[in-house]
């Protein structure tokens, strides 16, 4: 698959995804090996504190790091986390969310991808949240295909 | 803390989080070192196979554990995820998924907590996740308090 | 296969584990889905406090989960690790250093399992480290059987 | 401290871990946020197929990632690994398997740390793992003091 077909496949999926609309999340860049996504702090995305829920940083950083692994993948192969870790390190609190996944090792089953999560506030970066995830390639199972 | 004290404290903590309330989950049971949420599949959190996506599995999951931790902890203290690591099994279809926090050993400042998620259909439960996370207590911190 | 010849799989790879012989590691139990291996502190495998090292809980509690997901596997298919999580929940001390393996789901390429590691002091146990692994089942590769 | 001290603390308790001479392993390099330590591949140390034992390799990428964190923690400070996870890419084989472990967020309570293992064959180095591990800095406690 060319690079721009690669594109286009991780963002017609994207769009599939109920769960990235109702957070509110956007793709903001796809390129080999490497996906990013966005996340605008709002309250119907909020843990108890006020601050951006663990499970909207950790969906995000799930999707970027599943997306830029499959941006390596061969046509007709979906991709499924087998599972993932991840450790927050400060509050999600700022303007933007960012996740900024990429692949450590593409395997023919399985796929090491990281993916840094970093709040921006004022133009400064702070890291986050980091997530290792395992990824599968599955092929014509399930009607899976991206 | 009473065991109805430290319940009405993660009820009033959970219907803070916004994230739940925009994920439809539901707090089904509350007990010493034990939370259950539930959530309903429905397309609004759906991954790209039409499945729940695994960020609300996750999110669900994680607040199981995190709320597991939180009922053994004294008053005044809040709780944070440190990390946590989760496995996803199988697909989360089904007509409810239920996720199932227990404390596996409380410590003064770190608490090891682990969920098991299952998808229930026609009665049967079906385990579909498992999350390992530590949990730090928290005292007067950010004015964190729960 | 029997479990007699499951069990014979697992104790004549155990046998030639260099590591597992090293560290004065002896396998006590194998069942179907489920593996014990025990320990006893000495100062060649402790850490820089006295305590038995990390390393050496760990290699004794990813062998117990990789041993118990192998008693599961069809002959003809070796068993590899790819990846753990392990919580350490207190030091390593006391008489004997258990680590008990269980398959949580066993799956065609992937199992889950988990190890709980407990010390033995006096006839007490306390658990003081939980590992969730992913393995892998493997056939004909590199000559992999065991 | 210094970093020529926080080097000699970090010499001195690796001295202390029997577990590392047993292995062979020896520490190849210190610096502030950055340590390295080299193992060479030997019957005593392997696993069934006569690789490197996976928990030899992670008794390593642990050390490196815990002395990481311990190079940037005050004097009379001593680390503890609360939880790690490693990602096993390719059997550990070559003529030198060397962990870099390094800090990704210093904290006052805990520290983020990773550890990458290669295999060096030839004059080429290969990554064969990768461990994420959490740090926590511990103060006269039950005289931990490295």
């Amino acid at each position: 698959m060319t690079p721009e077909k690669q594109q286009e496949r991780v963002r017609s999926s994207f769009a599939k995804q109920g769960l990235m609309t109702t957070l509110g999340a956007t793709l903001s860049s796809v390129s080999p090996g490497m996906v990013e996504i966005a996340l605008s702090p709002h309250p119907a995305i909020s843990q108890q504190h006020g601050f951006v829920h663990a499970g909207a940083v950790t969906a995000i950083a799930d999707s970027a790091a599943g997306y830029a692994a499959l941006t390596l993948m061969p046509a007709d192969t979906g991709v499924l986390t087998t599972e993932f870790k991840i450790t927050l390190l400060a509050p999600a609190a700022g303007e933007r969310i960012l996740a900024r996944g990429r692949v450590v090792k593409a395997g023919r089953t399985l796929t090491l991808a990281q993916a840094e999560v970093f709040a921006n506030t004022g133009g400064q970066e702070k890291l986050i949240a980091l997530l290792t995830a395992t990824l599968m390639a599955v092929e014509g199972r399930d009607g899976i295909s991206d």
